[in-house]
C-alpha cells in the first residue's frame, strides 16, 4: 500500500533521570517497529533550536515556518473552526486565575473542557465597531478573534510569562493602537463577566481572567495537495493541530472522542486514521498527552501515556499496511517543564524498506540509527519517497 | 599522490529484497576498501529528494543545480560532441516504437548502439530556416539540437510519460510557437524516413518514432578549474556524463570501448582513468550498468555488474595510489524500476586518512560509517580536502 501515516507524539523527547520516560516505558510495539524498521533523530526545526509546537508541525509538514508561520493565534482559530476573514487578528487565549492582581494559576487549575465550554458564550461581545469572537478549545485553551476595520497584530501579549500585563501597541500605527485598546477593553469586560459565573463559584482556582498572546493576522497558505501532489487528512484533538491542517488545506477528520489531552480515546483515533487512509494518501495523526505531562513535570503520566500508545494505538497502525513514520514535534523534558531543543527519535517502517541494527525506540538508541540525524524539512521528502509519490528533480 | 578518482556508480543504491544487489554481490575489493577506508551515506541532492542523474552529477561535482542546471537536452548534446551555439535549443531524444498511434516500447526494444547509429544520418534535416541536428548516443538514446533565429525552450515534451503527444508552446511567445511547430514537423518527417529504413525491417520493435523531452537552452557554465583550482578529466560512456563534464570545462577522455551500458569495457575505462591522472589532479569516472539494470527491474544484472566492477575495475584503481571516492548519483531500486530518494553508500580511501569500524560497502552498513550522512554539495569540499587542494576560508 503506497500510503503513509505520520504519528506525531507531541513533546515526545526527554532527558535521562536516569532514564527518559520513553526508555522507562514498557513499549513492545514501539521496539518491534524499531527492530524491523529504521530509526534516527529528528531536529524538528534545525539542530538544537527550541521549537514551538506550531512552527515544528509546519516545518515537519513541509511548510518552512520562516515563510509560512502566521502566528499561533490564527492557527488555533482555524483549529477551532472559526472561519477567518481577511484582516482578522487572532490570539491564543488561556483561562487563568487572578487574585489580588497576580496570576496564581495561568491554566485556572487546568479547567476541564466541559466547564470551559460553558464560559464561552459570555465572552463573545461587540466593542464599538469590533466583533470579538471567543471559542474555548481544550481544557484552559481557547482563541480570540478580533474582527473590525483597521486592526494590526503588532500588539504585546497580556500573558507576560505568567504575569498579567495590559496590551500595548508595538508600533506607532493607528491600527496597533486600536487593537491594543480593543484587547484591553475585552479583557476588562471578560473579567467582569467571568467573576460571577456559576462555574467559577465552585472552583478553588476560578477561571476569572483571559490571558492573550501570539496575535497574528490571517494569511492563506498554498495547499498540501498543490505542493506535494498527494491528499492528506488530519486526526487530532487539539485545536492548534487541526488549525495547522486546515491552514494547509488538509481534510480534518472529526473524532468526537479525541480530546487533545491525556484521556483521549486512542482506539478511536487509530480507527479514524485508518479509515482516512481509504481516500487519502497520507494521514497526520497527532497525540498530545506526552507534552502536557512534560509541561507538568509528571514523569509517570508521560511514561504511562507512551505505554497507552503502545497498547491502544500502535497495534491498529501496524495492521494497517501503511508506511509508518513515528516521531515528535519537540522534546518537553519533565525536568524542565518546558520545550527543549534536544532532537526527538524518529522511526520509519514499511515493506521492503531499509533497516538498521537498532532494537529500541528511545532518545539514546535512535542516535545510532540508519536514518541518521534529520531535520524537520526532510520529513515530507522522506514520506513522498517512501510512498513513491516524489517528483524527480532533474531527469 | 595528491590526486583523486571519483567513481560514480550510476543508480547504485537499492532496497532490501531481502538483500540489496550490493549486499548480495561478491565484492571482495569493495569490502577491502570499506575496511581500510571510511564510509557513509550520501544524499546526492538533499535527504530523500529524488535526483535525476543530471542534477545529481552537477551537485556532486560542485555545481548547485538550482543555479547551474540548463536542462538535460543541452547536457546530452555537449556529451554527444555537438558544438552548441548561443540560441540553440537542445532536447533529449529516444528511439521508440509506435504502433497504431500508441507507443508500445519507449526504448524501441533497447535498440543496440550500432543499429541506432545507422539511423542517424537520415534524421539530420533542414526545415525552413532551421537546422535540425540529430545524434544517436547510447542504445535508444540520442539528442536533437534545433538551430535557428528566435527559438525558445518553453515547449512541451512529445514524450509524455510514455505516450506520444504533439509539442505545444508553454507560453504565448512567437519563439515558443515556432519551436513547438518545428519539433512537430521534425517528428513527422522523421517518422516518414524511419518507417522504411532497412534496419527497421528486421526489428520486431522497429525504431519508428523519435520522442523528445527536456528542451533546454545552451548556457555557458564557469569552469571546474576556475571554481576549484584543480584540473579535471572525465571517463564515461554515456553522453549525458560527458556532456556534464564538457559543460563544466573538464577534459573528456575518449575511451572507444566505453559504451555506457552494462557491456562496457571496465578495464579500458580503468586504464583511461589512471592515464588521465598523469596530467590531471582529479578524474571523474562514471559507470552506468547498475542504473540500467535497476530501471529494468533486473536484480541479477545489477548484482553481476557490481561483481564486474569489483573484479575488473577496482584492482587497477586500488593500485593507482590515488585517493578513491566511490559512490552513486542516486538509488534505482530494482523493486521500483525508477530513481528513488534513498541515500547511496559512499566510501573514501587513501593513505593516512581516517577509518571506521565498518567492514562492508552496502546501503545498510554504510549508515553507521565514520563519514556520517553527507549531501552532494559536500563531495567536492571532501575531495579538495583529501588532496590538500582546498582553499582556506579565513586566515
Amino acid at each position: 500500500m503506497n500510503k503513509a501515516i505520520l504519528l506525531i507524539i507531541d513533546g515526545l523527547g526527554d532527558l535521562p533521570t536516569p532514564k527518559t520516560p520513553l526508555q522507562a516505558a514498557k513499549k513492545t510495539n514501539f521496539d518491534r517497529l524499531a527492530k524491523s524498521g529504521a530509526v534516527g533523530l529528528l531536529s524538528p526545526i534545525a539542530p538544537y533550536i527550541v521549537p514551538g509546537s506550531d512552527t515544528a508541525h509546519l516545518n515537519i509538514l513541509g511548510y518552512d515556518p520562516h515563510t509560512y508561520y502566521p502566528g499561533r493565534g490564527p492557527l488555533e482559530a482555524l483549529g477551532a473552526e472559526i472561519g477567518l476573514q481577511d484582516g482578522d487578528v487572532a490570539l491564543r487565549a488561556n483561562f487563568a486565575t487572578i487574585k489580588n492582581g497576580e496570576i496564581i494559576d495561568r491554566r485556572a487549575g487546568r479547567i476541564e473542557t466541559k466547564d470551559a465550554k460553558q464560559l464561552e458564550s459570555i465572552l463573545n461581545m461587540q466593542i464599538d465597531d469590533a466583533q470579538v469572537i471567543f471559542k474555548s478549545t481544550v481544557e484552559h485553551r481557547g482563541v480570540v478573534v478580533l474582527r473590525a476595520e483597521g486592526l494590526s497584530p503588532k500588539v504585546s501579549d497580556t500573558d507576560d510569562h505568567g504575569e498579567y500585563k495590559q496590551s500595548i501597541p508595538l508600533n506607532d500605527s493607528i491600527e496597533a493602537i486600536k487593537t491594543a485598546a480593543l484587547i484591553n477593553q475585552f479583557t476588562n469586560e471578560a473579567r467582569n463577566r467571568l467573576q460571577n459565573h456559576t462555574i467559577n463559584k465552585k472552583r478553588s482556582l476560578p477561571a476569572n481572567i483571559i490571558l492573550l498572546r501570539s496575535a497574528g493576522p490571517y494569511k492563506k497558505i498554498p495547499s498540501f495537495a498543490e505542493r506535494f501532489g498527494i491528499t492528506g487528512a488530519c486526526v487530532a484533538g487539539g485545536a492548534l493541530y487541526k488549525g495547522i491542517a486546515r491552514a494547509i488545506g488538509m481534510d480534518v477528520v472529526a473524532v468526537p472522542l479525541a480530546t487533545g489531552d491525556a484521556k483521549t480515546n486512542l482506539k478511536a483515533k487509530g480507527s479514524a486514521a485508518i479509515s482516512a487512509l481509504v481516500d487519502h494518501d497520507f494521514v497526520f495523526l497527532h497525540v498530545k498527552g506526552c507534552d502536557s505531562a512534560g509541561h507538568d513535570g509528571d514523569f509517570k503520566t508521560k511514561k504511562q501515556f507512551i505505554e497507552r500508545l503502545d497498547k491502544e494505538l500502535l497495534p491498529a497502525l501496524m495492521k494497517s499496511g501503511a508506511y509508518l513514520i513515528i516521531t515528535g514535534d519537540h522534546s518537553t523534558p519533565v525536568s524542565r517543564k518546558a520545550h527543549s531543543g534536544h532532537p526527538v527519535p524518529i522511526l520509519v517502517h514499511g515493506d521492503s524498506e531499509r533497516t538498521d541494527d537498532v532494537l529500541k525506540f528511545d532518545e539514546i538508541n535512535c542516535a545510532a540509527g540508519g536514518l541518521g540525524h534529520l531535520e524537520g524539512k526532510d520529513v515530507m521528502p522522506l514520506i513522498l519517497n517512501l510512498i513513491s509519490k516524489a517528483k524527480k528533480y532533474g531527469s
